[in-house]
């Protein structure tokens, strides 16, 4: 089993990115804990110095599985789905402005609040096709590339689009490219999955990156989640991709990592 | 097992009151669906007929275990952590004519997000002190008149006070009043407590009142909480209290409540 976790390349108010700070110092930790892989959050690809990040990754024998870009919206509130047309044009270019990095590094590209929430004075349905336009645009600017698309079903609280892996599933047929996929995170799935199994069984090759964090958000094994089953599911599946870690910072960065890492290799899958 | 289902008094905007709408024709329903109780949500008892209320549902033959105060949040922003002295006033106020109406019912007051949350202006330490004196104040009215108080863990996305069991209790003990004890939702524990069980077997003989409501917040049975081992352990601690539901009313109110009760009925316990 191939793990990552989840590391921004500067501060960010998202609480959930269990590391911050110095980068590169960061990268030696994680690399020590004896996981496999980092995953950056990256809010604006294009004030980072993308070889070097690259280097600093590749320095320690790691991977890069996934690029994240939710602190577009934390940060500077750039959606699929805003009601300013140029804003919305914004998101697009910063999702396409991610494509290069996730090229050289090999990586897939995220999409989880950048497809936006639905803002006051915007119909359900209005929201839904400016977001349908965003993900087939960026899915397309993608494609040219090689380069793959995940989305991630978030929970009800965080947006009223895309809660369910059976609703996502939806909007993959309609979009119709071999290129996009979905990152299941299991913080979310225990809130809105009917039952985590049968929904991983129901998105099969379609989930392209997945994400751990127990049932309160804190390292696996802190909450309630089966890892066990949930994981095994997930490699039944024929799954070949990292599980990575993205989970709150408690009680420490340090401590989680590695509280969260000892828990899943405990479990002895392959 | 006696069970109840939570039913508005007049049309509210809170997604997880199972029933809306002429509050005597859906008595009538609960009772047929072999209901045990009615829990009403009321946001303001001076505007309720007391005496009609009740005698609606005893007309039926059910019992009134507890009553909601949730809408003087979500209607009208009553809250004790409200930066205006005014508005914290008005919540007490609110809670207390929720008294004699619990009285005369044989009910318990539940207090919820009329708690508040950490207004934007409002330091933690502040907001925290607010919430302390109006439960002080509201637990010692209702003392007065032999009332019990329930309040009720919530999500981190709902408020930012009181969300785990844990720091419940330390509430609890700080107020030291017999008359102040727990409602555990199973919905925010599946959420918010490492263990479930653990957490109802910590909380013990301060749980007063118990929600219950499936992983997503729909209707037990449709989601993955293993209703079995969680009512177990709630009546292993001694609970003879009952086992209310606070679900979404979807796909529609009736067939919520029919698979709900159905559900929870097939466990056998008794």
């Amino acid at each position: 089993m191939k793990l990552s976790i989840v590391l921004s390349t500067h501060a960010a108010k998202f609480q959930a990115v269990a590391y911050k700070g110095d980068f590169e110092q960061n990268v030696a930790k994680i690399a020590s804990y004896g996981f496999d892989g980092v995953e950056p959050a990256v809010r604006d690809p294009g004030i980072v110095d993308h070889d070097g990040l690259i280097a600093a990754v590749a320095e320690h024998g790691l991977e890069i599985p996934a690029i994240g870009t939710g602190q577009a919206w934390g940060e500077e509130h750039l959606s699929f789905t805003d009601p300013d047309p140029q804003v919305r044009q914004r998101a697009i270019d910063r999702i396409a402005s991610h494509v290069p990095l996730a090229k050289s590094a090999g990586a897939l590209v995220i999409i989880g609040l950048v497809r936006g929430i639905i803002q006051e004075g915007v119909s359900e349905s209005q929201a839904r096709e400016w977001m349908y336009s965003g993900f087939k645009s960026c899915v397309e600017i993608a494609g040219r590339e090689g380069v793959r698309i995940a989305f991630e079903p978030l929970n009800r609280y965080e947006t009223q689009l895309l809660n369910t892996a059976r609703e996502s599933l939806e909007l993959i047929d309609r979009v119709g490219a071999d290129n996009l996929g979905l990152l299941l995170d299991t913080f979310h799935m225990n809130i809105e999955e009917p039952s985590i199994e049968q929904s991983i069984k129901l998105c099969g090759d379609r989930i392209f990156h997945f994400h751990v964090a127990d049932s309160n958000r804190w390292y696996p094994g802190a909450g309630h989640l089966d890892f066990r089953r949930i994981l095994e599911t997930l490699f039944s599946t024929g799954y070949a991709g990292f599980v990575s870690g993205e989970f709150m910072a408690v009680p420490d960065a340090d401590t989680a990592a590695r509280k969260g890492i000892a828990h899943l290799r405990d479990l002895g899958i392959e």
